[in-house]
């Protein structure tokens, strides 16, 4: 196979058939997230086949890219759900907004539209190719899917149901289009096809996003990493700092929204840690700090410099003891991924300072850096969390994936 | 010199200064616009001797270019009067949007923030150095100006006045630099900035863009050509078609919104081409056109498939007659720059349809491309207009140098 024109035809079927997406109506798009739901649940066994292939094959990986790798019940139930939820949200496409008469005696106004063509890069985890297939298809735009070589059987599968579904509503089947080679030059193709593509969103560990954010000639909507901060004042309610600070270290570990680092201002830093540091222990989490942190409880162990710049994704907290909001502001400045970053006090004026000059893709207040989620943002499902400023900044759902056009209205003015 | 270091250098003091900025209120920033339109005007005599070497220097350069270049009492006078409006503008930094309560009990919305560090890079027009630092500066973004060399006095006598206006009102004159050196290295090194630029926007012609495009490892937000068109429909009040198309074309000839196709309906051509050849030919404007477009009019000379194609910014326009909507909306997705295109009609269906499927940065009904611009769209003014897809679309205005980070109010919650 001639990789490079393969991908030049997968890319030319894509910007063709994104022409007939932005011209379909909501009941149609909504059609066709009904019938791949119900491909995926009529070939169950087929996905569940195919699955095992990859498993088999892929024996001797590691064990937590094997967990993502494995499709079962829950998770092709899941998946199928996912599908009906997203027929539920309103489609972004079309929507007419901030419509104004200008002195001229023009209305000027903007209309949301599709970007055009996705290429979705990403690993192990098959769930992706349905759920960016859907976010994709409802918000109007063609999709190239290129999962892990890992998954190649699983997501071909997907594929199948996927576009039996689109072809069973009368669209056509290369409105998403799962790349087959698992030759991985079909990547290096992808992300410079400037003219079939408008846009690169690669999920997965962050080499392969710093390596396609390097070498890709398409804008690409990037999240790196998840380095976030929960900075407990000292004028915080210590009950709910407590509680916020436990939830957001342990609610999960493995997600990108985790809290890594808790700042603690230092005049309530003793009371805080003498409850916090034993719910910790008891949940088995590993406790790094700053000198001044080890002082005060002797189940911290002392923070290298590195800690502070490093994603655990594990149970390992790091806890920093600082003189106050400007040094807390300071340290997430320094060592923040811009991803998500709390503040808990009843200070209003320490709220609003954290709020107005923490620059993060979300800044909250009194609540647990977890929520940082499409979903509980009510966005509905997510493509991803951008740590980008330009165009979509932190959950990306349906609009992230849309641009907005001007639309002018006029009765025959002219420019004078 | 040793560029790089230079580069890096004004890259440190950039985001250094651009922390504080983004905490800077309105009223500081509204008066350090004040205060530098005033050096400004204090310092006519020095802008026009500056201007008067690099007229010296640029004898030999194309009259186009070298009329860009002047600076004469009517253009400083509207680069003090375009900054006094950008006062007058509301700030878009720190606006709450869309503030609603999650299931969970959080409330979220998006606040609005500036972009952090923009570079620009211009070519021979000395005022933009002041439009786009007024810009900047309203919407919290520290910038790094980087002009045409044949500029390099005038620019950096408009330097001058900008950071003379800064100090004055307290702020770092870093927040606002213009590159003392006319090296191309300077170039080159300013679009590998990442660490310390947010976004490049480039101004000038399609060679400039296209090259930093190519090489920057920065989002870049840019302005590549306009080849504008009109489709007049069938359907069309022949009245207001024929003056739109006028205005269109003639009301200046240089401009990216300039009409450069127009496409009229067969049915109708005759009568449409009847007049508006006559108003053309006296305006001095070169017709050229498709085959049945000169087999109607004797002074339609024949088009080449480049004229299709071609930015004129020049009075000449290329004519052709399509059989209806379809064939019109096909021409445009084939041969238009996506910046601007209008359908002229009274048919609503196919206005909407023009509206819904034109996929351009304006799409406008029954009016002139010459009013996309910024001011016309009732932003103000305008940092450029942008024929992307991702973030900004269509004219920038203040609104464009910003981005929207989501703001999270809690009162304890935890995620469950």
């Amino acid at each position: 196979m001639n990789i490079q024109e393969y991908m030049r035809k997968i890319g030319i079927q894509a910007r063709s058939s994104a022409q007939i997406l932005a011209k379909t109506k909501t009941g149609v798009k909504n059609k066709a997230l009904e019938a791949i739901a119900q491909q995926l649940e009529q070939h169950h066994n087929r996905l569940l086949e195919a699955n095992a292939k990859d498993l088999e094959a892929g024996k001797n990986l590691a064990s937590a890219l094997r967990d993502r790798l494995v499709l079962n019940d829950a998770r092709i139930a899941n998946m199928i759900e996912g599908l009906r939820q997203m027929i539920a949200l309103p489609d972004p496409v079309g929507a007419i907004t901030d419509l104004k008469y200008q002195p001229s005696g023009i209305q000027v106004g903007k209309m949301r539209v599709p970007l055009g063509v996705v290429g979705i890069i990403y690993e192990s985890r098959p769930n992706v190719t349905a759920d960016a297939a859907g976010l994709c298809l409802k918000s109007g735009n063609a999709t190239i899917l290129r999962g892990g070589s890992e998954a190649i059987h699983s997501n071909q599968a997907i594929a199948q149901c996927i576009q039996t579904g689109l072809e069973s509503v009368g669209l056509p089947k290369s409105l998403i289009q799962v790349i087959e080679t698992t030759d991985r030059a079909a990547v290096g193709e992808l992300i410079r096809l400037s003219q079939y593509v408008d846009v690169i969103i690669p999920r997965g560990g962050k080499g392969l996003i710093e390596r396609i954010t390097q070498e890709a000639r398409i804008p690409v909507i990037k999240h790196l990493d998840g380095i976030c901060h929960t900075y407990i004042d000292e004028k915080a309610d210590i009950d709910k700092a407590i509680a916020i600070a436990y939830n957001a270290k342990t609610q999960r570990y493995g997600t990108c929204n985790t809290m890594e680092t808790l700042l603690i201002e230092q005049n309530i830093a003793a009371h805080v840690l003498e409850t916090l540091v034993d719910k910790y222990k008891t949940a088995g989490v590993e406790l790094r700090g700053c000198h001044n942190a080890c002082h005060l409880n002797a189940n911290i162990i002392p923070a290298t410099a590195e800690d502070w710049d490093t994603e655990y994704l594990a149970p390992i907290l790091s806890i920093r003891i600082v003189t106050g909001l400007d040094e807390a502001i300071e340290h997430i400045r320094l060592h923040s991924s811009q991803h998500t970053d709390a503040i808990i006090t009843e200070d209003w004026s320490r709220a609003m300072r954290f709020l107005n000059e923490v620059d993060s893709s979300s800044v909250m207040v009194n609540t647990s850096t977890r929520f940082a989620d499409g979903f509980e943002y009510g966005l509905g499902a997510e493509i991803g969390i951008s740590t980008d400023k330009l165009h979509a900044r932190g959950p990306v759902g349906l609009e992230g994936l849309t641009s907005q056009k001007y639309i002018v209205l006029g009765e025959g003015q002219i420019r004078q």
